[in-house]
């Protein structure tokens, strides 16, 4: 039975991996991934031979493992975040069907749901949603859709693919979506290259939000009805109840 | 300046815990948590302080680490899971207000939606919500609304605390809940002792969800209408197109 490692990397720097998948890519021959997450491990496993895929050849890039799998090595395929949160996990069971020699297993990771809010304080200490504004294998009324009723539902959300050069106003369209049941002045906050060179922070309300830009490398966490700004961090209590 | 650590321990297993987390700890004189976290990790950390509280004692646990950093300890304040998701961390912002002196700083970790993902396929690929199925500190109407509306929209679920000795059939109304909008046959599974001794997981339909006893050491997850049972792994697709 071959076997191949699927690894959340986590937000991009070293110390966020888990030490799972430290000993995973230890343990490899192959590491394979999109460019930009290869070269955010390169240098700590030095020896390894790295294969990548640009973005939207995933397909390819699952093929690509399968079949260094069959050579007989053992291989790790690399996703930032968690491979299980919009990551390639899914799609290696869905090629994997066609290669029952070989079985997986997920080394789960931090997504930036989880390190962005580290960065902002606590705005996901209760319910909350994830949901992606890529609209490339969604339609866009599914997304408005789910804008429209997790923000009735007063859940905090955090969005990913928040923006792209074809989708400069998505960020907004969400935001004027979410106003209709969310107040203008919930608290909400950005993250930027969490995890990498840069990383920074802004907290604003809703409705500053609607007016931001955002680029593609940027977590948007919006409050629920109770999320404060505390001093400058974004915090969210446990309930409703004051216990 | 004081500073304090809060971090997420992971799922249990030392291996989850990532390499930021076990740096803290090393750096830290003492570690407070809930007495079962501080349990998980205690072997670990040789030589270590080790303070704990009981469930529900989660204030005093707070002022105990901002008590403890005021004498110039280094402390760490663990958390399963992640720190930032029904956690520690939103608290020790609310009771840091009245310790201006003392810094926190959160640690991410791989929360249970995460690594139960992980045991069981890849159910979260897609959009998804977590609800706690707790009533403690949230009005169970607020609850049935998000249940409610996330299932309207299509979210995978993640029910955390689906279960206590008090609330032995909440699981089940969470089910009728959700079968106003999902199909009985959505794919569903859980995940119990995630991490720890004894893990294990079950795929099973809604309508057999709806059925099934589970503890609170269970992660209960509920796909969206694309999710499959690939194999015995629960799979969502990355979106609704066939790209």
């Amino acid at each position: 039975m071959n076997k191949i490692y699927v690894i959340g990397i986590g937000p991009g720097n070293y110390e966020q991996m888990t030490m799972a998948a430290v000993q995973a890519l230890e343990e490899s021959d192959t590491i394979i991934g999109y460019t930009v997450y290869v070269d955010l491990v390169k240098d700590r496993f030095p020896g390894k031979e790295f294969l990548t895929t640009p973005m939207t050849k995933e397909v390819d890039r699952c093929v690509m493992a399968f079949e260094e799998a069959a050579k007989g090595k053992t291989v790790s395929m690399i996703c930032s975040g968690d491979a299980g949160v919009y990551g390639m996990a899914g799609l290696m069971y869905e090629v994997g069907a066609g290669y029952p020699d070989t079985e997986l297993q997920i080394i789960a990771g931090v997504t930036a749901a989880n390190a962005g809010a580290a960065v902002l304080g606590a705005p996901l200490i209760h319910d909350f949603c994830l949901i992606s504004l890529s609209d490339l294998l969604t339609p866009w009324e599914k997304i408005e859709k789910r804008l429209r009723l997790a923000s009735e539902a007063d859940f905090s959300i955090v969005l990913y693919n928040p923006s792209s050069k074809k989708r400069a106003d998505y960020l907004q369209k969400a935001c004027d979506l979410m106003l209709e049941s969310k107040s203008p002045e919930t608290v909400c906050g950005i993250v930027f290259n969490i995890g990498r060179e840069g990383e920074g922070s802004r907290i604003m309300t809703l409705a500053e939000l609607r007016d931001t830009k955002v680029d593609m490398f940027t977590t948007v966490f919006i409050g629920n009805s109770q999320t404060r700004n505390l001093k400058g961090k974004m915090v969210t209590p446990r309930g409703y109840r004051n216990v």
